[in-house]
Formats: structure tokens, C-alpha cells, sequence
């Protein structure tokens, strides 16, 4: 083992501290019911010296303070508050006593100071995701790049056809470039995601539209023919049924295409109804549209009858493909973070929240998950969007670890995206789960990368690297997704390569990559802790990074290290006296030292350790 | 002087960094229209090795980079950034580049990691606070507690009087006792507020009641026969704009009496619309209130009529008393935290718009000022109240500090609060500071004590320790409001005590103390840097807090010591190599000492100096 020199063995964050995550484990019920009483617990070392712990609440507005009771179990202290749930949101934080000054316990561990409220822990009145979330993995897929049916359809007249083993065009031409993809070669292809181990196919758009990404539609009332039409969506459904799969697709409540019906008779006539849909400055050639895009109005939610077409009521556009015959599990929300913002203009909260209505309606077993690329917390105030598309949490911070410092580069506005060392990947990390209610947390999809971004293993500054990465993701709280192909290899620099076809000759596979994400997503899929469980760190290292995940029913390590890093070690207390490794490469190890359990690895590692139950 | 052993000369907090805040001296219009583009400068030592500084906003929901231009001015490098303002809050943060790793800078200062935003800058495109607030300093009176006009007036039959010298009755006696203050009494003593400089007069409530302190009204539509009627209100505005002072006072929208003229009619008859101005539960007999208390039956806020007798409009209560022929300045609006919170109901947002609404038609330079106790930047989205009563970022901190560990204990609920060191205080002030736009800030009123809490000077360990606070109060960013009495040395142990009738009687005054505020105020009043200047720490330490109050025309620095503390030693290249004491104990001096100029004192202390000119 290569021992960096003159690095202090990393025992700084170990889980000596006050700990409570909103997770089943403290939380008698993570989905409480207004006006529900829940018991709310959070444990310490019981040598901490922790002498008393009080809980702090929000009611109405006002603070109230909630005595609790404790208990010693093993070698921990655990406290029990009865918390009201009063409120569509309920935030609660701890005062612990101790020998030093007392410190409040928020999302963000322990702090000395007096904090504001924005990392107190919260939990949600109105309800968590749909049950099958968080056990879901996701496969994305866009439609015209994934498999053909065969089926014959004419190119269109906006579009050009080409071979299914032609590069990507560079430029304009890339938009309007078709492979020929369709639902039903998905359905065909189902096979090879139930092979994988995934439990969720995602497709972006299929209405309508003027380009191969279909985020310009130009109706929303049917499939878009191209794609096999709402036969073939219905067919899609059928065979994700029989394989035991989910199935959810994009709605874009933020604009239209240019060309879409309503926009047509919006421009034609400005006394139509179809008129209020979107803002026009000057009819009809000067109107609010995505970043100044003009292919792509921006709709205007002020217009009740948009609304009452778009997602208010189960004959709405939203409703409507939630319901037989199509009963897609849910929606991806392209651009929800500008929906209905517009200058002094913000509606976003009507907006979440009708739509919202419109699903649970037809089953609170349908799913919102929101595209929301910066920090979604001031969104999450009630019923809305079930999660987000965790780009912040998840994909930025890994990628800030473990990638390409060029590519990079390319990744967000501005100067792109900046590498960062391992503790301060771990702060970003604990301040998007810090801002959001846990259930909102288990609700959001996790993601490396999509067709908005360069392919995660081209993003990864190396093929291990970008192993390590997989791991966090299939390891950190969020129901996973990766981009149809990741699995054997596909690469793409920018996110229009990002969209390369899929390739069906298994002779150009890379199996052993194939064979490590089907046995990470089957861990995934079975293990209760990495579902629900919740989030403890247990190192922090510009190197190597560490965490507990823990239901009620299973405690795991996961570590991750990016180097060559010092051994993990952890008091037996904690720990226990062994562990069982569940995944990880052969170099990754655990054994008893004295009073210690060491865990080792040759960097770049990744690993899954089963512990022994809490002493 | 008395040095501290073993404890380091504290330049940690040196001003050596990059540095923003959203004062005037780094934004061209701190008061941005909607549309209007700004220019947004932040500085860094011109030799501090930074080579480059970007700008990161966030445009209807989307984040967008903006790149800026820097120059060289003395010793410092400015980079200009031109700010399109397009939201009602623009938010926005600096990406530095140095040697080291990019660091952002928000504000709370620069961090290694990719943040959340909650403390991001924000400017709002709503207005600031009226133009005269952040000069003002208040005087606030509880009207039954000041003074009497000697008109004789009957007792209610709610209340009993007792003579202005009778001691504060305990229990909940203490809740009916009439002293029989009255306008009348206020005017006629204004020359008391003049001599000591302050600004505007803040009453607590005016309208009929049945209690002295009247958060429980009975009426909305005429000021308490008891304190004089409508005229003595139209006659105490006539008096305080003889005398060139403000007068707010405080209105309730989040609850009336149980004895007010609509809660008799809601309960009279269910079907009377002012039974839709509550919510019953059971009616008549059980329905919402504050805090459990039946007789503050809780306003239901989705009566459009409550809404249009209450808010909506000039004929409302909130329109009416701020028209003339009362023209109020303002309003303190009571538990603004609550209103319109009731379990899954909050309609705080479209409250507190709505009255704004009412204010603006009538004039801008109408204040709303809310209560709210704890973090209150969640409500800080748009129009709506100009600040709030700042307990969570200065009197909370200042009593953590300087206050009386037993009477800490007392405050809020629960468990009190906890005594903490100038770090931790420095904390707290910088997370609320940094959680709302720099206007609400400067709209804010800035307290160590109310009514509703402990006098400061029993708050406070000792009167030294109080002398300190006061400096604070009247340095932090803020409206600073005196309680009455404060200036003369009265005492009061709760909220209660704290109500004692003021004595009149100067030969019982503390004229020292009355010196000192008098002083202070004097200074604060004619102070640009202490109204509008921007605010950055230079020292922060457990027993010593140093900062920089900066406007385009002066720079001051502010330091509070609560013990002895070693000397403040900073580099002559960043403060000057002479400063002008403007306020303090003969023992604060600075003197240049090589490259240094130290700011020393014997603690308990505070002192303000004058900074010359930017280097």
C-alpha cells in the first residue's frame, strides 16, 4: 500500500459526533400527514458527554421549543421528541448540551453559532415521492437514438435522414439530423435494460416537434408520428408492463416550438385565445421567449385557459398521458426552475402546484421530477414537484472531483465548472441535502450526466475514475439514472456527441465495464440503505471520501477515494468488529486493528461494506 | 494595558480578501428599477494575486456568468460588473481566481466550494424602505406608559388605574393596570426626544382594546377614547411634524381581540361575512388563534372582505390611518411571522403584497416594518414589508454576548439563549446579513430590547457591557430603535417590567448615560457611513468585534471589546495611517506604529473613528 507522506490519518470526520438525518431511522414516519405527531429521534455517543438535547421547531410561522427523553442502547444515546406536523413544511433542529457551549445539530452538523433557519432539517405534509422511486435505477433514452423499429416513416420536411452508424453533424445541422429511432424499437430493445438491471426507462420528448430533441414541440395532444404515434407510446407501455418496468417522459410547461399550434393561432390572430398563451411586446413578431431564443416562445401562465389545456384537470395535456391508456409513472419537467417566471412575473409556485394536483389526482403513485439546475430549495415549499434532477448534489460535485479539468471547462455558463478537492466536494454535497426535506431528497433523480451534458466516462479524467463516480452515484440518496450506453462505453464530449446512437454490435461492447454496472445496479436495487437509507460522513479528504448509509434494516460504508489515500479507520465502537465487503475492486479490504477496523484500498477505488447492526 | 496571555495578535479578520456588500460604494443604484441595468463592483488588494472575477446571476430562474472589467485605484483592484436587473430580487455572486483554487465570494465571505444561494447577494427591484428610514433613530413608547395629558378619563371596565408611581402588578393583573398614559401626554413631552436626538416616535397600539399593552383590539376603525380618540392621534402628528420627528404605530393583521365589534358578529351569526374573517373549527366556540390564546381569535385571510376592511386599499385600516388626516409614517406590522399562517394555509406572500400595495399608492415613503422574530428572509421574495425588527442579526447576538447568562435564559422559548463568543456573534450577524437583500436590511429596525423582552440594561451583564451594546445598535446596519426610558437608566427584568411608566422626575435620571446617548445618536444621525455604508468585519474574536462602515463619503471603524482585549494592529496600507476617535472612552487611541496603525483600549469598550480616504 502507497501511504501519501506527511498526511494525518483522516479521523476528523468520524461519527463521533450528534447525528439525525430525516431518514426512517429518526423519523417514526419520513411522510407524516397534516396534523400527524411524529416521534423524532437523534442519537450521540453515549460517552459524548452530551448532557441535554431540546428540539426546535416552526409552527405557523413561530419558533417553539420540544423537550424530549433519552435513552442509552449500546453504545449510544438516543433522544425522542413527539414533533406536531402542523405545517405543509416542518423544520426542526437540535440544542445539544454538552461541556462545551451548547451547539445546534442542522443539516449541516454542528455549529456553535445561533444559525439561520435555511439547513434546519424539514420534513413534508404533502406526502413523499411515489413508493417506487427511490428503489428505482433510470435509463435515459432519447428517442431517436436508440433503436429502430424498422417501421418506414418519411423524413420530415424540417429534417434530414441519415445511417445509424453516421457521426453526429456538427453545427445547426445537428438538430435536424434523424437517425430514425422509435418507441417501438425501444419496446423491442427492453431486454437489454432488464439485463442491465434498470428499473425505469425516462425518454425524452415525444410530442411533436421541429428538431430531433423535440423541446420545441408543436403540439401536445398526440405522439409525435415520427416516433410511432400514440400506438406506439401505448405499445412502449404494454412491454415496459410486462418486463416490470417504469416509464416516464419530458413536459415542457415553459415554452413552445415556434411552430406549435397555439403559437400559430397566437400570431395569426391577437384577439385569440391562444393569444394569452404567450407574451407579446409587439404582435406578432416580438414576444418573451427562452434565453431570447426565438424558435422558442415562452408561455405566459397568467392565461387560465392555458392552464386549463396544459396541466389543470385530468383532460389537461399533464393529465391525460398519466392516464390509461398511456399511464406513464410520471413526468420529467424540462426547464421547471423558469417555468412561469418572466421578469416581475413569477407563477412557478401556481404552477407546481396545479400540476401537482392534476397528478396526484389521477394517482399519488405518478411522479414529478423537476429539471432544476442550480439550487431548488426555495421551490420546495408544499406540494409540487415530487424531486428534482439533482445536477447540483450529485453530478457537479462528482464531476468537480473526479473529472476532466478541460471538459470541465465546457460544462454551465460562464468558466464552466471548477475541480475541487474532496472536502470541499463533501460541503457542497451536505448543503443541497442540508436545503431540501429528505423525502424531496429520496424524490429527486441522480444523475452523472444526460443529454444535456458530455457523457459521464468522457467527462471522468479516467476510465477508474469514472468507476468511482458510478459508485457515488448508484451510493448518494436519489434514485440513479444513466444515459442509454454508459453502460457499454458510448463516449461524447459535448451533449450533442452525448446523443450518439446507440451501438447494437455486442462485439464492440465493453463487457467488463457491462458486467461492473449490472452488478453496482443490482446492488442498488436490492439494498434498502442505499434506497432510504440515511446520509453520515465518515471522511472528508481532498483524496477519499466516506459515508454511512443506514435503514432501519442494513448499515453500509461506502468510500471513495480518487488517489492513493491513507487507510480509513474507524473505532470498533462505531463500527463494529468486522465488515463484509459487497462490492469494490480486490484491493479493497477491512480488518480489525486493536480497537480499530481499517479499511483499504489502491486508489482509484470505490467500495460497498456491509456493517455489523449499530453496537 | 492588560494583554491576555498566550492569545495571538487577532489579524485574521484583516480585510485583506476580496470584498462586496450591496451598499452604494459597490452598486450604482442600490435601488434598482425593474429593467435597469446596474454596475456592480467588488475590490480586492491590488497585490492579493487575484487575476480574475467573474459574476454569476441568476435571470428567471436560470444562473447566467457576466465578465467585468478591473482597474487599479491606490491600493486596490475594483472589477466592474454591468448587472441587468430583470427579477423582483437579482440575485448574484463573485467567482474569484487566484493562486489557489477559484473561491466564491457571497456574502458570507469566500468559500472553496460550489454553494447553494441562499447567500447570495440580492439586490430588489421593489423599492427600498422609504428614503428617511435609514437616517431615523426611534423612541419607542408604550402610550399608556409615557406620559399623561391630565385629561381625565374614566377607567374602562375591562381595567383598573393605579397611581404612575405604583409598581408593575404581577401576574395577570398586570395586563389590566392603567396608568393612564395618553397622546396627548406623548406630544406634550416631544422636546424630551428632541434633546436626545432621535427621529420618530414608534407607539405600540393605539386602537381600543381590553388590555394595556392592546395587541387584543376591539376596534380597527378609531384610535382608544382612552388615549385621546382620533384627534389626539391627528394632534400628536401635528406635534411630531412641528418637531420634525416620524410617528408609526403598530398594526395586527394576524389577529383582533376576542372582543372586537367582528368576532362578536362571527359569533353571533355563522352566516355573517365577518364569520368568514375567522376560522371555526366548531362554531362559535372553537376556532383559530395565536398561540392557543382564545382570546386572539386568528384572522383568516381568505375573506376577500377581511382583505378590503383590513388591507386592500385606501378606505382599509392599513390605508386609512396612513392618509391623512392621521398620515402616519409607517406601520409596525404585529407577528408578521404569522399572519396568514394557519396549518396548510399561507397566505403570508399575498398579505404582505397587498399591503404594500396600499402603502406604495399612498406614498412611498410609507414604512412597513414587520415582527419577526427569527429568519425571516423566506419572506423576502418581492413587494412586501420594507424590513423587519431585527432580533435574530442584533439583539439576539448583542445579548449573547454582553448579555446576563440568567436573564439569557429568559428569552425566547425553551431554553433561552446561550452565551456565546464574539465569533459565533459575528456568525449569527453575518447569516442574516447575508440572507436578505442589503435594502431590507437598511429598511430593518435594529433593537436590543421592546416591550416584549428584558430593558437592555438589565439584559446586559453590567452597564458597561450596556454601554457597548448601545454602540453596536447604533453601528450595525439598521433603523436603531430605543425603548423609552433607556436613556434615563430604567430597569426592567421581562416583558412586563419593562413597561414601567417613565419617570419624569430628573433629578432620578442617570444624566452620565443620558450623555453618552446622546452623544451617539447625535453621531448616528449625522453619519452617512452609519445609515447607508457597507459593512465588512476587520477583527472577530471572543472578546472583541472590529468592523469597517463604509459610504462613497466617509469610512469609519467600529470596535467593541467586552474585556480587555490586545490592541487591533492594521496594515497603514489598508487603514490610513491616521484615524479621528469620533466617539469613545478617553482609553481608545490609535497611534501609527511602523507599517501598523493600532487601535487600542481597555475593555469593557467601544469607539468609532474616523478612517481616512481609501488608500
Amino acid at each position: 500500500m502507497t501511504l501519501a507522506p506527511n498526511r494525518p490519518t483522516p479521523m476528523a470526520g468520524l461519527p463521533t459526533g450528534p447525528h439525525h438525518d430525516s431518514s426512517e431511522r429518526y423519523v417514526s414516519d419520513p411522510h407524516p400527514s397534516l396534523g400527524e405527531t411524529v416521534e423524532v429521534s437523534m442519537e450521540v455517543p453515549a460517552d459524548a458527554g452530551i448532557t441535554d438535547v431540546g428540539l426546535r421547531t416552526v409552527h405557523d410561522g413561530e419558533a417553539a421549543f420540544i423537550e424530549g427523553r433519552s435513552e442509552v442502547i449500546g453504545s449510544r444515546r438516543l433522544w425522542h421528541f413527539e414533533l406536531p406536523c402542523h405545517n405543509e413544511i416542518v423544520p426542526y433542529r437540535f440544542r445539544c448540551v454538552g461541556s462545551g457551549g451548547p451547539q445546534w445539530l442542522t443539516g449541516m452538523g454542528t455549529v456553535g453559532h445561533d444559525p439561520q433557519d435555511q439547513f434546519d432539517f424539514r420534513l413534508m405534509t404533502t406526502g413523499g415521492p411515489p413508493s417506487w422511486v427511490p428503489e428505482t435505477v433510470w435509463y435515459q433514452i432519447v428517442p431517436d437514438r436508440f433503436a429502430r423499429s424498422g417501421s418506414a416513416v418519411d423524413a420530415p420536411e424540417w429534417g434530414w435522414s441519415c445511417d445509424w452508424h453516421a457521426p453526429i453533424a456538427v453545427g445547426p445541422r445537428a438538430m435536424t439530423q434523424i437517425y430514425g429511432g422509435d418507441l417501438a424499437g425501444v419496446a423491442a430493445r427492453l431486454d437489454h435494460l432488464v439485463s442491465l438491471g434498470v428499473g425505469g426507462v425516462y425518454l425524452t420528448p415525444i410530442f411533436p416537434a421541429r428538431s430531433n430533441h423535440r423541446y420545441d414541440a408543436t403540439a401536445f395532444d398526440r405522439v409525435d408520428p415520427l416516433l410511432g404515434g400514440d400506438e406506439a407510446l401505448i405499445g412502449l407501455r404494454r412491454a415496459c408492463d410486462d418486463k416490470g418496468l417504469r416509464l416516464i417522459t419530458d413536459i415542457t410547461l415553459n415554452h413552445t416550438g415556434d411552430a406549435h399550434e397555439w403559437f400559430r393561432a397566437a400570431r395569426t390572430d391577437a384577439d385569440a385565445v391562444e393569444a394569452g398563451f404567450y407574451r407579446f411586446s409587439d404582435h406578432p413578431d416580438n414576444y418573451a421567449c427562452w434565453l431570447g431564443v426565438a424558435s422558442l416562445p415562452k408561455l405566459d401562465h397568467r392565461s387560465d385557459e392555458l392552464r386549463r389545456r396544459l396541466y389543470r384537470g385530468p383532460d389537461s395535456v399533464a393529465g391525460r398521458f398519466l392516464a390509461p391508456p398511456f399511464s406513464l409513472d410520471g413526468w420529467r419537467v424540462d426547464v421547471a426552475n423558469m417555468t412561469g417566471r418572466d421578469g416581475p412575473i413569477d407563477l412557478n409556485r401556481e404552477v407546481r402546484r396545479a400540476v401537482r394536483a392534476t397528478s396526484d389526482a389521477i394517482s399519488p403513485e405518478r411522479w414529478l421530477v423537476a429539471e432544476h439546475v442550480h439550487d431548488v430549495s426555495r421551490d420546495v415549499d408544499g406540494p409540487g414537484w415530487h424531486g428534482w434532477m439533482n445536477y447540483s448534489g450529485v453530478s457537479r460535485p462528482i464531476a468537480s472531483w473526479l473529472g476532466d479539468p478541460e471538459l470541465l471547462r465546457t460544462l454551465t455558463a460562464g468558466p464552466g465548472q471548477d475541480p475541487r478537492g474532496g472536502e470541499e466536494v463533501a460541503r457542497a454535497i451536505d448543503e443541497v441535502r442540508a436545503s431540501v426535506p429528505w423525502a424531496f431528497l429520496l424524490g429527486s433523480m441522480a444523475l452523472l450526466g444526460s443529454h444535456d451534458t458530455p457523457r459521464w466516462r468522457s467527462l471522468a479524467a479516467t476510465g477508474e475514475l469514472a468507476d468511482v463516480g458510478v459508485g457515488l452515484l448508484m451510493s448518494l440518496p436519489g434514485s440513479p439514472c444513466l444515459l442509454y450506453g454508459d453502460e457499454i462505453g458510448l463516449l461524447g464530449e459535448n451533449n450533442e456527441q452525448a446523443r450518439v446512437p446507440m451501438c447494437w454490435d455486442e462485439t464492440s461492447w465493453d463487457h467488463d465495464l457491462l458486467a461492473r454496472r449490472r452488478a453496482l445496479i443490482r446492488l442498488r436495487r436490492s439494498s434498502p440503505a442505499l434506497a432510504r437509507g440515511g446520509f453520515r460522513w465518515v471522511e472528508r479528504t481532498a483524496d477519499a471520501l466516506a459515508f454511512i448509509r443506514a435503514s432501519r434494516a442494513e448499515r453500509l460504508l461506502v468510500r471513495a477515494t480518487r488517489y492513493d489515500a491513507p487507510p480509513l479507520r474507524c473505532p470498533v465502537s462505531i463500527m463494529g468488529d468486522e465488515a463484509e465487503l459487497l462490492f469494490g475492486r480486490d484491493a479493497a479490504t477491512s480488518a480489525r486493528s486493536g480497537d480499530q477496523l481499517v479499511f483499504d484500498a489502491h486508489g482509484p477505488s470505490f467500495a460497498i461494506w456491509r456493517l455489523q447492526p449499530d453496537p
